[in-house]
Protein backbone atom coordinates (compact mmCIF):
# COMPACT_ATOMS: atom_id res chain seq x y z
CA UNK A 1 0.00 0.00 0.00
CA UNK A 2 1.14 3.60 -0.71
CA UNK A 3 2.26 5.51 1.93
CA UNK A 4 -0.17 8.09 1.29
CA UNK A 5 -3.21 5.25 1.44
CA UNK A 6 -1.65 3.76 4.90
CA UNK A 7 -2.00 7.60 6.15
CA UNK A 8 -5.33 7.89 5.66
CA UNK A 9 -6.28 4.21 6.72
CA UNK A 10 -4.85 4.63 9.77
CA UNK A 11 -6.65 8.23 10.63
CA UNK A 12 -9.74 6.95 9.95
CA UNK A 13 -9.40 3.69 12.02
CA UNK A 14 -8.01 6.62 14.87
CA UNK A 15 -11.00 8.52 14.67
CA UNK A 16 -13.75 5.72 14.31
CA UNK A 17 -12.04 4.38 18.04
CA UNK A 18 -12.29 7.07 19.57
CA UNK A 19 -15.37 7.98 18.50
CA UNK A 20 -16.54 4.27 18.98
CA UNK A 21 -15.26 3.97 22.52
CA UNK A 22 -16.89 7.68 23.67
CA UNK A 23 -20.38 7.10 22.11
CA UNK A 24 -20.78 3.71 20.96
CA UNK A 25 -21.06 2.18 17.28
CA UNK A 26 -25.02 2.65 17.16
CA UNK A 27 -24.36 6.93 18.00
CA UNK A 28 -21.68 6.69 15.60
CA UNK A 29 -21.90 7.48 11.49
CA UNK A 30 -19.43 7.49 8.22
CA UNK A 31 -19.95 11.30 8.27
CA UNK A 32 -18.95 11.77 11.82
CA UNK A 33 -15.50 9.19 11.25
CA UNK A 34 -15.09 11.60 8.35
CA UNK A 35 -15.30 14.86 10.27
CA UNK A 36 -13.57 13.56 12.90
CA UNK A 37 -10.74 12.60 10.91
CA UNK A 38 -10.95 15.62 8.61
CA UNK A 39 -11.49 13.19 5.70
CA UNK A 40 -14.09 12.39 3.02
CA UNK A 41 -16.88 10.17 3.85
CA UNK A 42 -15.90 8.48 0.68
CA UNK A 43 -12.33 8.00 1.84
CA UNK A 44 -14.37 5.85 4.81
CA UNK A 45 -16.64 3.43 1.78
CA UNK A 46 -13.11 3.58 -0.38
CA UNK A 47 -11.09 1.75 2.34
CA UNK A 48 -13.55 -0.15 4.81
CA UNK A 49 -16.82 -0.09 2.47
CA UNK A 50 -19.15 0.61 5.35
CA UNK A 51 -19.42 1.67 8.77
CA UNK A 52 -19.43 -2.55 9.75
CA UNK A 53 -16.21 -2.69 8.16
CA UNK A 54 -14.13 0.13 10.08
CA UNK A 55 -15.88 -0.96 13.18
CA UNK A 56 -14.38 -5.22 12.63
CA UNK A 57 -10.98 -3.35 11.16
CA UNK A 58 -10.79 -1.30 15.16
CA UNK A 59 -11.34 -4.32 16.89
CA UNK A 60 -8.58 -6.35 14.98
CA UNK A 61 -6.42 -3.74 15.20
CA UNK A 62 -5.82 -3.77 19.09
CA UNK A 63 -8.44 -5.91 20.65
CA UNK A 64 -9.07 -9.26 19.38
CA UNK A 65 -5.46 -9.24 18.35
CA UNK A 66 -3.17 -7.52 21.34
CA UNK A 67 0.15 -7.89 18.67
CA UNK A 68 1.98 -5.58 21.61
CA UNK A 69 2.00 -8.31 24.43
CA UNK A 70 3.83 -11.12 22.23
CA UNK A 71 7.29 -9.53 24.15
CA UNK A 72 5.93 -9.78 27.95
CA UNK A 73 4.01 -12.99 26.88
CA UNK A 74 7.58 -14.37 25.56
CA UNK A 75 10.02 -13.05 28.44
CA UNK A 76 11.73 -15.97 29.83
CA UNK A 77 13.74 -13.51 32.15
CA UNK A 78 10.11 -13.66 34.30
CA UNK A 79 8.33 -16.77 36.03
CA UNK A 80 5.13 -18.09 34.36
CA UNK A 81 3.10 -16.93 37.08
CA UNK A 82 4.50 -13.36 37.06
CA UNK A 83 4.06 -13.15 33.50
CA UNK A 84 0.46 -13.70 33.57
CA UNK A 85 -0.24 -11.38 36.42
CA UNK A 86 1.86 -8.75 34.48
CA UNK A 87 -0.28 -9.32 31.30
CA UNK A 88 -3.46 -8.86 33.09
CA UNK A 89 -2.63 -5.34 34.09
CA UNK A 90 -1.08 -4.50 30.37
CA UNK A 91 -4.61 -5.37 29.68
CA UNK A 92 -6.31 -3.45 32.17
CA UNK A 93 -4.37 -0.78 31.56
CA UNK A 94 -4.96 -0.42 27.53
CA UNK A 95 -8.47 -0.90 28.16
CA UNK A 96 -8.97 2.50 30.79
CA UNK A 97 -6.61 4.04 28.85
CA UNK A 98 -5.89 3.10 24.88
CA UNK A 99 -8.28 4.65 22.76
CA UNK A 100 -8.41 1.40 20.26
CA UNK A 101 -8.62 -1.19 22.70
CA UNK A 102 -11.21 0.87 24.74
CA UNK A 103 -13.05 0.40 21.19
CA UNK A 104 -12.79 -2.47 20.53
CA UNK A 105 -13.90 -3.83 23.75
CA UNK A 106 -16.96 -1.46 23.53
CA UNK A 107 -17.54 -2.54 20.01
CA UNK A 108 -17.68 -6.53 21.32
CA UNK A 109 -20.23 -5.53 23.93
CA UNK A 110 -22.32 -3.71 21.67
CA UNK A 111 -21.74 -6.59 19.44
CA UNK A 112 -25.30 -7.87 18.41
CA UNK A 113 -26.04 -4.37 17.25
CA UNK A 114 -23.38 -5.00 14.83
CA UNK A 115 -23.90 -6.35 11.55
CA UNK A 116 -20.81 -8.06 10.84
CA UNK A 117 -19.19 -11.04 12.62
CA UNK A 118 -16.88 -9.06 15.76
CA UNK A 119 -13.86 -11.04 16.47
CA UNK A 120 -12.79 -11.27 19.99
CA UNK A 121 -9.43 -12.03 21.73
CA UNK A 122 -10.59 -15.15 24.25
CA UNK A 123 -9.71 -18.18 22.61
CA UNK A 124 -5.75 -16.22 22.28
CA UNK A 125 -6.40 -15.35 26.48
CA UNK A 126 -7.30 -18.47 27.32
CA UNK A 127 -4.60 -20.47 25.15
CA UNK A 128 -2.10 -18.44 26.66
CA UNK A 129 -3.21 -18.58 30.45
CA UNK A 130 -3.44 -22.32 30.05
CA UNK A 131 0.18 -22.80 28.90
CA UNK A 132 1.54 -19.97 31.18
CA UNK A 133 -0.15 -21.92 34.14
CA UNK A 134 0.73 -24.92 32.73
CA UNK A 135 4.32 -23.90 33.28
CA UNK A 136 4.09 -22.48 36.06
CA UNK A 137 2.72 -25.74 37.10
CA UNK A 138 5.33 -27.54 35.97
CA UNK A 139 8.15 -25.30 38.05
CA UNK A 140 6.32 -25.70 41.25
CA UNK A 141 5.00 -22.33 41.47
CA UNK A 142 1.19 -23.74 41.14
CA UNK A 143 -0.18 -26.01 42.95
CA UNK A 144 -0.67 -29.53 41.45
CA UNK A 145 -4.31 -30.20 41.78
CA UNK A 146 -5.06 -26.94 39.27
CA UNK A 147 -6.49 -28.06 35.68
CA UNK A 148 -4.90 -24.88 33.50
CA UNK A 149 -7.07 -25.16 31.04
CA UNK A 150 -10.04 -25.41 33.32
CA UNK A 151 -8.61 -22.63 35.39
CA UNK A 152 -8.17 -20.48 32.02
CA UNK A 153 -12.11 -20.96 31.20
CA UNK A 154 -13.00 -19.63 34.43
CA UNK A 155 -10.31 -16.67 34.76
CA UNK A 156 -10.47 -15.03 31.48
CA UNK A 157 -14.07 -14.51 31.90
CA UNK A 158 -13.89 -13.43 35.19
CA UNK A 159 -10.81 -10.90 34.64
CA UNK A 160 -12.34 -9.38 31.40
CA UNK A 161 -15.95 -9.09 33.44
CA UNK A 162 -13.72 -7.36 36.26
CA UNK A 163 -12.29 -4.45 33.71
CA UNK A 164 -15.50 -3.99 31.67
CA UNK A 165 -18.11 -3.79 34.94
CA UNK A 166 -15.86 -2.02 37.31
CA UNK A 167 -15.03 0.43 34.44
CA UNK A 168 -18.81 1.00 34.19
CA UNK A 169 -19.34 1.21 37.75
CA UNK A 170 -16.64 2.86 39.55
CA UNK A 171 -15.06 4.72 36.53
CA UNK A 172 -11.56 3.68 34.91
CA UNK A 173 -9.18 5.03 37.64
CA UNK A 174 -10.93 2.06 40.15
CA UNK A 175 -9.77 -0.77 38.28
CA UNK A 176 -5.70 -1.44 39.15
CA UNK A 177 -6.95 -1.25 42.40
CA UNK A 178 -9.71 -3.46 42.09
CA UNK A 179 -7.52 -6.26 39.63
CA UNK A 180 -5.03 -6.05 42.64
CA UNK A 181 -7.96 -6.61 44.60
CA UNK A 182 -8.54 -9.76 42.58
CA UNK A 183 -5.58 -11.07 42.13
CA UNK A 184 -5.42 -11.28 46.04
CA UNK A 185 -8.66 -13.51 46.09
CA UNK A 186 -6.95 -15.65 43.43
CA UNK A 187 -3.32 -16.60 43.70
CA UNK A 188 -3.46 -17.66 47.04
CA UNK A 189 -5.66 -20.69 45.62
CA UNK A 190 -3.46 -21.11 43.11
CA UNK A 191 -0.30 -21.30 45.18
CA UNK A 192 1.50 -24.64 45.88
CA UNK A 193 0.07 -26.37 48.94
CA UNK A 194 2.29 -27.06 52.21
CA UNK A 195 3.42 -30.18 52.68
CA UNK A 196 4.59 -31.83 55.88
CA UNK A 197 7.77 -31.66 55.61
CA UNK A 198 8.10 -28.04 54.82
CA UNK A 199 5.20 -26.00 56.43
CA UNK A 200 6.89 -23.11 56.41
CA UNK A 201 7.93 -22.80 53.19
CA UNK A 202 4.53 -23.57 51.04
CA UNK A 203 2.23 -22.48 54.13
CA UNK A 204 1.72 -18.58 54.10
CA UNK A 205 0.77 -17.17 57.14
CA UNK A 206 -1.74 -14.56 55.23
CA UNK A 207 -3.34 -14.19 51.60
CA UNK A 208 -1.93 -10.85 51.04
CA UNK A 209 2.01 -12.06 51.89
CA UNK A 210 4.45 -11.74 48.48
CA UNK A 211 1.71 -9.71 46.44
CA UNK A 212 1.71 -7.71 44.60
CA UNK A 213 4.97 -7.96 42.95
CA UNK A 214 6.53 -4.57 43.38
CA UNK A 215 6.46 -3.73 39.72
CA UNK A 216 2.72 -3.96 39.97
CA UNK A 217 2.01 -2.25 43.32
CA UNK A 218 -0.32 0.26 43.60
CA UNK A 219 1.46 1.39 47.37
CA UNK A 220 -2.41 0.92 48.85
CA UNK A 221 -1.28 -2.07 51.43
CA UNK B 1 -55.05 -2.22 39.46
CA UNK B 2 -57.52 -4.45 38.11
CA UNK B 3 -56.89 -8.57 37.99
CA UNK B 4 -57.37 -8.20 33.98
CA UNK B 5 -54.87 -4.97 33.30
CA UNK B 6 -52.44 -7.12 35.83
CA UNK B 7 -53.03 -10.08 33.84
CA UNK B 8 -52.25 -7.55 30.71
CA UNK B 9 -49.35 -6.08 31.81
CA UNK B 10 -47.96 -9.64 32.92
CA UNK B 11 -48.32 -11.02 29.50
CA UNK B 12 -46.53 -8.20 28.04
CA UNK B 13 -43.77 -8.35 30.06
CA UNK B 14 -43.10 -11.54 29.47
CA UNK B 15 -43.88 -11.60 25.53
CA UNK B 16 -41.18 -8.59 25.68
CA UNK B 17 -38.45 -10.67 28.12
CA UNK B 18 -38.81 -13.39 25.77
CA UNK B 19 -38.33 -11.37 22.33
CA UNK B 20 -35.66 -9.32 23.98
CA UNK B 21 -33.82 -12.16 25.43
CA UNK B 22 -33.88 -14.28 22.17
CA UNK B 23 -33.18 -11.25 19.53
CA UNK B 24 -32.11 -8.23 21.93
CA UNK B 25 -33.52 -4.35 21.96
CA UNK B 26 -32.95 -2.91 19.17
CA UNK B 27 -34.00 -6.04 16.85
CA UNK B 28 -37.51 -5.93 19.09
CA UNK B 29 -40.06 -3.19 17.69
CA UNK B 30 -43.36 -2.84 19.58
CA UNK B 31 -45.66 -4.94 16.83
CA UNK B 32 -43.43 -7.88 17.44
CA UNK B 33 -44.12 -7.71 21.13
CA UNK B 34 -47.84 -7.18 20.59
CA UNK B 35 -47.75 -10.42 18.05
CA UNK B 36 -46.14 -12.58 20.60
CA UNK B 37 -48.36 -11.56 23.53
CA UNK B 38 -51.93 -11.93 21.41
CA UNK B 39 -52.27 -8.26 22.65
CA UNK B 40 -52.08 -4.58 20.67
CA UNK B 41 -49.66 -2.41 20.34
CA UNK B 42 -51.91 0.40 21.66
CA UNK B 43 -51.85 -2.17 24.89
CA UNK B 44 -48.05 -1.72 24.95
CA UNK B 45 -47.97 1.70 24.83
CA UNK B 46 -50.86 1.85 27.09
CA UNK B 47 -49.07 0.06 29.96
CA UNK B 48 -45.77 1.12 29.40
CA UNK B 49 -45.33 4.41 27.15
CA UNK B 50 -43.09 2.89 25.26
CA UNK B 51 -40.77 0.11 24.13
CA UNK B 52 -38.01 1.38 26.47
CA UNK B 53 -40.79 1.73 29.10
CA UNK B 54 -41.35 -1.74 28.75
CA UNK B 55 -37.47 -2.51 28.52
CA UNK B 56 -36.70 -0.90 31.50
CA UNK B 57 -40.09 -2.75 33.42
CA UNK B 58 -38.44 -6.19 32.45
CA UNK B 59 -34.96 -5.12 33.88
CA UNK B 60 -36.67 -3.70 37.33
CA UNK B 61 -38.70 -7.00 36.93
CA UNK B 62 -35.97 -9.17 37.66
CA UNK B 63 -32.46 -8.76 36.99
CA UNK B 64 -32.32 -5.25 39.10
CA UNK B 65 -34.27 -6.69 41.92
CA UNK B 66 -33.92 -10.37 42.52
CA UNK B 67 -36.90 -10.28 44.85
CA UNK B 68 -37.19 -13.91 44.98
CA UNK B 69 -33.27 -14.19 46.73
CA UNK B 70 -34.61 -12.42 49.96
CA UNK B 71 -35.79 -15.95 51.44
CA UNK B 72 -32.02 -17.41 50.29
CA UNK B 73 -29.65 -13.80 51.80
CA UNK B 74 -31.68 -14.24 55.07
CA UNK B 75 -31.74 -17.93 55.82
CA UNK B 76 -29.89 -18.19 59.03
CA UNK B 77 -29.90 -21.68 59.10
CA UNK B 78 -27.09 -21.66 56.36
CA UNK B 79 -23.66 -20.13 57.30
CA UNK B 80 -22.87 -16.62 55.53
CA UNK B 81 -20.43 -18.32 53.27
CA UNK B 82 -22.00 -20.96 52.03
CA UNK B 83 -25.45 -18.42 51.60
CA UNK B 84 -23.12 -16.57 49.39
CA UNK B 85 -21.97 -19.26 46.93
CA UNK B 86 -25.40 -21.05 47.01
CA UNK B 87 -27.08 -16.96 45.84
CA UNK B 88 -24.03 -17.17 42.85
CA UNK B 89 -25.54 -20.16 41.63
CA UNK B 90 -29.10 -19.10 42.17
CA UNK B 91 -28.16 -15.97 40.09
CA UNK B 92 -26.19 -18.21 37.38
CA UNK B 93 -29.09 -20.51 37.32
CA UNK B 94 -32.06 -17.59 36.56
CA UNK B 95 -28.96 -15.83 34.08
CA UNK B 96 -29.23 -18.78 32.07
CA UNK B 97 -32.69 -20.54 31.95
CA UNK B 98 -35.37 -17.46 33.31
CA UNK B 99 -35.99 -15.54 30.45
CA UNK B 100 -36.81 -12.26 32.68
CA UNK B 101 -33.58 -13.07 34.45
CA UNK B 102 -31.77 -13.30 31.09
CA UNK B 103 -34.05 -10.41 29.01
CA UNK B 104 -32.55 -8.27 31.69
CA UNK B 105 -29.10 -9.23 31.57
CA UNK B 106 -28.89 -8.82 27.77
CA UNK B 107 -30.67 -5.31 28.02
CA UNK B 108 -28.18 -3.54 30.94
CA UNK B 109 -25.52 -4.97 28.78
CA UNK B 110 -27.06 -3.51 25.93
CA UNK B 111 -27.95 -0.05 27.64
CA UNK B 112 -26.02 2.50 25.26
CA UNK B 113 -28.35 1.92 22.60
CA UNK B 114 -31.64 2.36 25.57
CA UNK B 115 -32.90 5.45 25.64
CA UNK B 116 -33.85 5.68 29.15
CA UNK B 117 -31.56 4.66 32.13
CA UNK B 118 -31.23 1.08 33.04
CA UNK B 119 -31.22 0.04 36.55
CA UNK B 120 -28.69 -2.46 37.51
CA UNK B 121 -28.42 -4.57 40.83
CA UNK B 122 -24.60 -4.31 41.20
CA UNK B 123 -25.08 -1.73 44.41
CA UNK B 124 -27.19 -4.22 45.57
CA UNK B 125 -25.03 -7.16 45.12
CA UNK B 126 -22.06 -5.97 46.15
CA UNK B 127 -23.74 -4.49 49.59
CA UNK B 128 -25.04 -8.36 50.40
CA UNK B 129 -21.75 -9.47 49.57
CA UNK B 130 -20.18 -7.21 51.85
CA UNK B 131 -22.19 -8.29 54.19
CA UNK B 132 -22.27 -11.96 53.82
CA UNK B 133 -18.47 -11.62 54.21
CA UNK B 134 -18.58 -9.29 57.31
CA UNK B 135 -20.67 -12.06 59.07
CA UNK B 136 -18.36 -15.16 58.01
CA UNK B 137 -15.01 -13.48 58.99
CA UNK B 138 -17.01 -12.62 62.57
CA UNK B 139 -18.09 -16.54 62.45
CA UNK B 140 -14.40 -17.40 62.03
CA UNK B 141 -14.96 -18.67 58.32
CA UNK B 142 -13.29 -15.92 56.40
CA UNK B 143 -9.46 -15.09 56.71
CA UNK B 144 -9.34 -11.95 59.28
CA UNK B 145 -7.54 -9.90 56.36
CA UNK B 146 -9.93 -9.64 53.88
CA UNK B 147 -11.22 -6.49 53.68
CA UNK B 148 -15.02 -7.42 52.78
CA UNK B 149 -16.32 -4.30 50.98
CA UNK B 150 -12.90 -4.05 48.79
CA UNK B 151 -13.65 -8.06 48.38
CA UNK B 152 -16.94 -7.65 47.44
CA UNK B 153 -16.02 -4.71 44.53
CA UNK B 154 -13.86 -7.08 42.78
CA UNK B 155 -15.89 -10.17 43.14
CA UNK B 156 -19.56 -8.73 41.88
CA UNK B 157 -17.81 -7.82 38.81
CA UNK B 158 -15.77 -10.66 38.09
CA UNK B 159 -19.20 -13.53 39.17
CA UNK B 160 -20.88 -11.15 36.54
CA UNK B 161 -18.50 -11.13 34.40
CA UNK B 162 -17.89 -14.91 34.11
CA UNK B 163 -21.63 -15.41 33.89
CA UNK B 164 -22.15 -13.27 31.06
CA UNK B 165 -18.86 -14.15 29.24
CA UNK B 166 -18.99 -18.01 29.70
CA UNK B 167 -22.87 -18.18 28.40
CA UNK B 168 -21.23 -15.95 24.93
CA UNK B 169 -18.00 -18.20 24.77
CA UNK B 170 -19.55 -21.39 25.62
CA UNK B 171 -22.99 -21.55 25.95
CA UNK B 172 -25.20 -22.06 28.92
CA UNK B 173 -24.87 -25.25 29.59
CA UNK B 174 -21.20 -24.69 30.75
CA UNK B 175 -21.67 -22.21 33.10
CA UNK B 176 -22.24 -24.48 35.93
CA UNK B 177 -19.09 -26.15 35.72
CA UNK B 178 -17.25 -22.89 35.26
CA UNK B 179 -18.87 -21.54 38.11
CA UNK B 180 -17.69 -24.42 40.17
CA UNK B 181 -14.53 -23.82 38.79
CA UNK B 182 -14.31 -20.01 39.56
CA UNK B 183 -15.14 -20.76 43.56
CA UNK B 184 -12.51 -23.06 43.60
CA UNK B 185 -9.84 -20.38 42.69
CA UNK B 186 -11.55 -18.24 45.14
CA UNK B 187 -12.76 -19.98 47.88
CA UNK B 188 -9.10 -20.81 49.25
CA UNK B 189 -8.12 -17.27 49.10
CA UNK B 190 -10.83 -16.56 51.82
CA UNK B 191 -10.45 -19.44 53.90
CA UNK B 192 -8.85 -18.60 57.62
CA UNK B 193 -5.20 -19.43 57.50
CA UNK B 194 -3.72 -22.39 59.56
CA UNK B 195 -2.24 -21.48 62.94
CA UNK B 196 0.96 -22.79 64.48
CA UNK B 197 -1.00 -24.17 67.27
CA UNK B 198 -3.69 -26.01 64.67
CA UNK B 199 -2.05 -26.41 61.21
CA UNK B 200 -4.19 -29.38 60.48
CA UNK B 201 -7.85 -27.43 61.07
CA UNK B 202 -6.60 -24.30 59.15
CA UNK B 203 -4.35 -25.53 56.44
CA UNK B 204 -6.62 -27.47 53.77
CA UNK B 205 -4.30 -30.36 52.24
CA UNK B 206 -5.71 -29.07 48.76
CA UNK B 207 -7.51 -26.17 47.56
CA UNK B 208 -10.96 -28.35 45.95
CA UNK B 209 -11.64 -30.31 49.38
CA UNK B 210 -14.41 -29.50 51.13
CA UNK B 211 -15.70 -27.24 48.09
CA UNK B 212 -18.41 -27.28 46.76
CA UNK B 213 -20.87 -28.14 49.78
CA UNK B 214 -23.18 -31.27 48.42
CA UNK B 215 -26.02 -29.38 47.56
CA UNK B 216 -24.03 -27.51 44.87
CA UNK B 217 -21.87 -30.56 43.22
CA UNK B 218 -21.84 -30.74 39.96
CA UNK B 219 -20.28 -34.41 40.60
CA UNK B 220 -18.07 -33.82 38.39
CA UNK B 221 -14.70 -34.16 40.40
Amino acid sequence: MQERAKATRRSLLEAAAQLFAEQGYAATSVNDISARSGRTSGAVYFHYTSKEGIAVAVVEDRFATWPQLAARYGDETVTPLERLVALSYDIAHALTQDPMARAGARLWTERTVIKAPVPDPFALWTAATTRLLAEARAAGHVYEGVRPARAARALVPAFFGLCILTEALEGATALDDRLTDWWHLTLPSLRPQPSPGNPALHCPTGPWRGFPPSAFSTGRR
